[in-house]
């Protein structure tokens, strides 16, 4: 039960903080109180993401995804723009639970779609969704909605009346200059406010989750506030609700999350302001057609421009895209430039068997249940005595069982990139099929080249992630956690950093057959 | 020539039926039928299903999905819907069949685009194909094309004057409450009527098609007038139109079609219908600006955004898709119910070779010709003398050839889940690229584990679907229909149970090995 | 330097050759000398293809692709457009830098996305980048860019200016029949331009580049001329740009490009002009609403939607899809009339090792670092010694490696379809990462079935494409050329005609073991 609740309360915190790409809790609470500074908006919006959760985990989705928040920060945002801009009756109750779980729904089906290119959901399911609210409520039927009165609704709807440089009454102590006053509503309007003091909060959060991603912010800020001041694109200043969440939130997407922050990293995140620019002007006389705002699309489009278009490149060259995502700008850059200098001196490579003594393999290439199709490449080793079996009669605990508490080396060279250690064990027979790989450690090879072992004993691993490791370390001990209905060892090769990733096929039948 | 007529008036019947999900030839005649009480609107589908049966006739595409009606029900829908709207003259004509050829390329395209994704087709080839003709006869260009007088028109583009509750001239002998009329002519909106006759044929014809498909209109039916009573969203009442092409068919589409009906799938269905509601405002909003009905596209969006976030699933659970369609809720049903029972005790499973003797690997994994790609994991055996041949002199009849006429065996446990028994088969050399695999027989082990023998003789099967069968017991016998040119055993094990299904690797080789 | 500044050259060329699907420098060149006849858009478009050409580079994608223009040419179009349609002043450099940046990103993006489906990227980049250069022009937002009159905007606008038959001012002196003048017009109109002298050159460099591509624009024009005779769709003529941009160029884009030509081609390309009037017109309704002129959309979508048809068949029959892209015709008909002769009388295929004497496989199928994914299925040969060493003493050069210089054979009978010799050799230890394959020869054996051999030394190749080979004749010699650190010989079998295309696993490890 406690278990239950902490997985929840973080599941909730993460929808907040991944808003702004980070999965760091202070941040993350500091966003659900500053949500609440509109209390119907912030309700509505806690609302959105339980409804969300319950949905997805009820009906079986990924916990690992449910956990961070990936399925319910859509559904946060349309809480939040749904309670600001409509009164409370029956009808808002009736419709804001259906548009959640359409909200919901989509997410899951366009994360999917994007993930197999390799791109980011983003807040494409919030934005189909409230367009389709908005659409239905400006139709000719009868919705039973009140519209709120709600500065940021004309903001973003371009009537102007929200971009005055007068902070909201109850911040009117503040005198800040109009710049800074700018920044931090820009900021609050991620959440649809409007207000310097929420901006001043959530800044605090930024800067405790990452310095770097905060300078870009400041930086794409002034770029844009140039690049307007020159052309003179919007005669009044630039629209707040645009800076916060389209021009800054791409250059920040850009330049500090999905490319390894770099000088070129920041150069593109900068470039990214202009063509915000030209999709936000095109954007909306598109959607204006429909009295639509054109909400956070522009954002949406620009990122997935800018990253398809690396994704094609044949070589990254000096220009990384980040490979496993730490939802924090300097654990990514520090993983690369970690991995990077211990790995230069190799040019090629050689794999040893993940063991000492002989061990058999239960399972080979293409071979059975579990290693099926883009899976298909791994190997399941266990030690068999001259009865074949496994284990030490009854075999039914793990210590009977002859892997288990063994030894799993490095199989190679390399740099610790990820390493899972809290999974239980599971009673013989038994299997973990929320936390399918256990207990795992994936080693850095080369650019491309990684392996990982899973099902390892819980708390047993001797290495942290950034820990360089020669061949034949000690990486932890053989167990039974994850997907594993009796100890033994998972070894595969992958081309990407990530624990679920595809397999590759490598040469290693030598020693197998050996071993046979 | 009797069988190509007979093929042909299959596949016309099928274009009406599976109009409503079935393969049912009583509903099919009886919707083909009721096209005709609006004669030139009947006509006009029909020549539609006529141009588009020849056109992917003469293009060579898949024979089985032409005889279900897979590729002309767009057509027939554009048909009955163009001859409703426009009147007879040189220009109904030449656009109709412009038209037509579009709909049947667009059903051809899309089709495969969307079957990859495991998503159905729909009617988005009509509602396409019939916006593009609405647009260009909007445009400022002339077209030729006079306007009909059509309820139906004003209904669609929600002009209200077919929302009176009087049924047409014909029929006010009828006198039937309100509700009811209404329910019969939301069936006929579907072929573009409004007409409590027709509603009534139609409904004759689901029953005898399925009277769990019926029975969950009628709850669909209610419950929409029931929320539209609560919200008041539609003040004159639901359009009829709308509640036949698009609550009430996206109801039943979802909860007794694409899922195994359940209490479950009877609540997603219901909760389709406000999503539907939803949708049908906002699109209205969009296409209005156009002047365009949104015509059956918020039945396209609600069932394909159900069967993504469906199927996205890591475990079914309880809510089971589909696996194998067999257009018939109630066989669906029953087939699901009778596997689950009969598998449950077998946790874990052991292939042995479908045949016995001594046979040969003519074609082995990955092996040649036509084990190639996503169907690259198959085995075809054959049985060789001591010269390595597979027949005695001279080889030039089936009767020659060792394997022809020998029991196939069930290589495990399972229930029966498909059997094709009426291919000819071949002469010697020749084959039959139409039925591709011939004869052929599915089990199902295993949920997602099936086998499939294939190139069968004709008539010999001594099995039905839903038999329970054991390992070793007679399927039927080894012959030589479908891709085959000589007498050969093909047998794959694949994970679902569609006769041409991609293959699964499995362990099998020691078997191989020894008959060699 | 001389080479870097040929290779860009060809690259500017061919960036202007292949709007007309033609790789052929006279007319490139011609295309380049007829844009600068509006002097503004001449020297935009110019910019556009330099700029996107640099970014390309920079960014490191395939320098194949980059050669052919295939990332350039709709940067060139939208370059045009954009210079006839706004005058130069500060905001026409700014944006037009940024938008060409957008139109790259986009041919990249998408390019890749649609090559998936097998599908061409045609002018999709150009139209959506220039919709959201208009729309955002024709925003509330000041974009400070002033329209220029010009009457191709009027044209594609459908205000009509342009339609009257009368050519300007420095052609007057030219009394052309209407109807000729017009299919000038026309053919002018793809690059923005309203010339009688413009579309006869560029008929002249049409000319040169295929006789049957250049009887299909004008067969397509006289059909398209007809049917607006008959049905009257356009009272006042068709549009010039229409004809240009959207009818002729699908109807030649299919018949003689994407379709090897024929009396069936010839059929497709004539059908399709009907198509797109419908397409014209539907969708100018559709972008009417946003102040939008159509562009080439409707080339585009006809396009696609008949290539898309074409694909999805199970037998091609008598129409051919283009097979390898040889921007020609004529070279297109010669390569497929060609194999078909040559190649009827096989109906079996055995295939030999390419080699004479004891080679050995260095790299198997799936096995290292190469031969990955899709490419899984080649195999690598060497000669090594009894120490099994490739090389004597010192190994530095290439002449130290047994098999450098040893003749490479045909393994087995067929026509050679493509040969790659130009690529230099690499000293030892260096890869060339650019020309991947480096020299390679591809031959067809079969409709479906061709072999490669690579990495040949330069200039040795004995064959051109056409030739018909028997099993065993000389290809070349083995060399040390594209991705090859020393002399070894790349060999796979495959399915499709491209250097580059997947591979396909064929039985071949008989001889391999013999070998080992």
């Amino acid at each position: 039960m406690n278990k239950s609740v902490k997985y929840t309360a973080g599941a909730i915190i993460n929808s907040y903080a991944i808003v702004f790409f980070s999965q760091n809790k202070v941040l993350g609470v500091l966003l659900l109180l500053v949500s609440f500074l509109n209390p119907i908006a912030g309700a509505t919006g806690l609302g959105c993401v339980l409804l969300s959760i319950a949905l997805v985990s009820i009906m079986g989705y990924d916990k690992e995804s449910i956990r961070i928040g990936f399925y319910s920060f859509n559904p946060l945002l349309l809480g939040i723009g749904f309670g600001t801009f409509y009164a409370v009756n029956a009808a808002f109750f009736a419709w804001i639970i259906i548009a959640c779980i359409i909200a919901t729904m989509l997410s899951v089906t366009l994360a999917v779609s994007l993930s197999k290119k390799g791109l980011p959901l983003l807040s494409l399911p919030f934005v189909i969704t409230f367009w389709l609210l908005l659409l239905a409520v400006n139709s000719i039927y009868h919705m039973g909605l009140e519209q709120r009165h709600s500065a940021v609704l004309n903001e973003i709807n371009n009537l102007g009346e929200g971009s005055a440089y007068i902070p909201p009454g109850i911040l009117s102590f503040i005198q800040l200059p109009n710049y800074a006053a700018l920044f931090f509503r820009a900021l609050s309007a991620v959440l649809f406010q409007n207000s310097v003091l929420s901006g001043m909060v959530i800044s605090i959060g930024l800067l405790i989750h990452s310095r770097i991603n905060f300078s870009l912010l400041v930086l794409a800020f002034i770029v844009a506030c140039l690049f307007n001041h020159y052309t003179n694109t919007y005669a009044d200043g630039i629209s707040y609700y645009h800076l916060g969440s389209n021009l800054v939130m791409a250059a920040a997407a850009i330049g500090s999350f999905f490319l390894i922050p770099s000088a070129r990293s920041y150069f593109w995140a900068l470039l990214s302001i202009p063509v915000s620019f030209l999709l936000i002007n095109g954007l909306s006389k598109i959607f204006g057609v429909y009295d639509l705002p054109v909400l956070s699309l522009p954002f949406c489009v620009v990122t997935l421009l800018f990253l398809s278009f690396f994704r094609r490149r044949i070589n990254a060259g000096k220009l990384q895209l980040t490979p496993l995502q730490h939802y924090s700008p300097e654990r990514n850059l520090y993983q690369y430039l970690n991995g990077n200098e211990r790995l230069a001196p190799l040019s090629y490579f050689n794999f040893h068997l993940p063991f000492m003594g002989e061990w058999t393999v239960s399972q080979g290439y293409d071979g059975d249940i579990t290693h099926k199709a883009e899976w298909g490449k791994a190997l399941d080793f266990v030690i068999k005595d001259e009865e074949l079996q496994t284990y030490q009669y009854p075999g039914t605990r793990m210590e009977h069982f002859y892997c288990f508490n063994k030894p799993v080396l490095a199989c190679g060279d390399g740099v610790i990139e990820e390493v899972v250690d809290h999974v239980e064990d599971n009673a013989i027979g038994e299997v973990n099929t929320i936390e399918n790989w256990g207990n795992s450690i994936v080693i850095k090879h080369l650019n491309g080249l990684y392996s990982k072992v899973s099902h390892l004993k819980k708390n047993s691993a001797k290495v942290k992630p950034g820990d360089a490791v020669k061949q034949g370390d000690v990486l932890g001990l053989c167990g039974n956690s994850g997907r594993s209905p009796e100890p033994h060892l998972h070894f595969q090769v992958q081309t990407t950093p990530y624990i679920g990733s595809k397999t590759l096929a490598y040469p290693f039948a030598y020693y197998i057959d050996q071993n046979n």
